[in-house]
């Protein structure tokens, strides 16, 4: 398994934020070589916010991936330059208007290892609260929903996006159930 | 938002498995062509299991789209033809040795909206037992993990794979925190 290396790798260049990759593969020195297809893509940020009211923003958009209008948290890709934590701080006022001030790491993840190489960060932004002045992103609306029907979107299958449930939960681990006052 | 279509779709195939999609999508009747670009896949199950005497099988295995070793439970693709479940049991035998007897639903989930079409179905095999026979998958190894080591390895963020820990989540929303035995 040591001498598992890529001996060969194709790029496809589709626009700025995706380019399709062929990685040829030999798993042992005596194997075949094998071709693997993936997405290279930006790193990406999501963000479980509370507003001081005890709101949680979330997002509803159309996703022409899978030709539907979803449910998700605040999220985008990590522009060049951008630490996580701005884009995060970016993409939460950009989609809803509000400002964060405090924000907690809740972790790093791979997306889907068979077939994107990017990462997803999740972050907790404690306490937003409104930007003076805020021009609502076009195809986007916002739910300000509360943590109750959060959960019962979440069980009766309503919110069902696995990337953005992963950083939820995280947020339930390291956050409510850890002392938070929620 | 209700006008929002798509207007055009061009296909690239790439192998049995992958075909490269753009979508040309109009927001409204009035606003310029957009076109956004995504893998199609086939639907995928992610199978929480555990052993009559307690454990959970976790795969590692070399992963060409994040060029590392990852730590996942069994999962793959449902063949053509395939109903989720008899992909569950199928993979978790291939890449175990395990049998299932009893499975459970942990619900349907998108993986990336942005990028991937989709579906992971996750299950939960309950009181798993080895086949009579069995060859191992090469490039493929199986920890038999307690529960105690796989929330370690969460907490850690040595298992950080985001689809396959949202069925870990579920695991625990529906199956140990409903007042399952673990």
């Amino acid at each position: 398994m040591k001498s598992t290396r890529i001996v060969e790798k194709k790029q496809v260049f589709v626009n700025q934020w995706v380019t399709l990759e062929e990685k040829t593969v030999l798993f042992t020195e005596f194997s075949e070589p094998h071709q693997y297809y993936s997405l290279r893509l930006p790193d990406y940020v999501c963000v479980v916010a509370r507003t001081v009211e005890g709101r949680f923003p979330l997002i509803r958009q159309y996703r022409p991936a899978v030709e539907a209008f979803t449910w998700e948290f605040p999220s985008g890709t990590i522009d060049p330059g951008e630490t996580p934590a701005e884009t995060a701080r970016r993409e939460l006022s950009e989609e809803t208007g509000l400002r964060a001030e405090k924000l907690f790491n809740l972790g790093q993840y791979t997306t889907d290892v068979g077939r994107l190489d990017n990462a997803m960060h999740g972050f907790y932004a404690e306490g937003v609260v409104p930007l003076d002045q805020y021009q609502p992103e076009p195809g986007l609306s916002v739910k300000l929903a509360t943590f109750e029907e959060i959960e019962a979107m979440i069980t009766q299958g309503e919110f069902n996006f696995a990337l953005h449930l992963t950083v939820w939960e995280s947020f339930l681990r390291k956050v409510k159930r850890a002392g938070g006052d929620l």
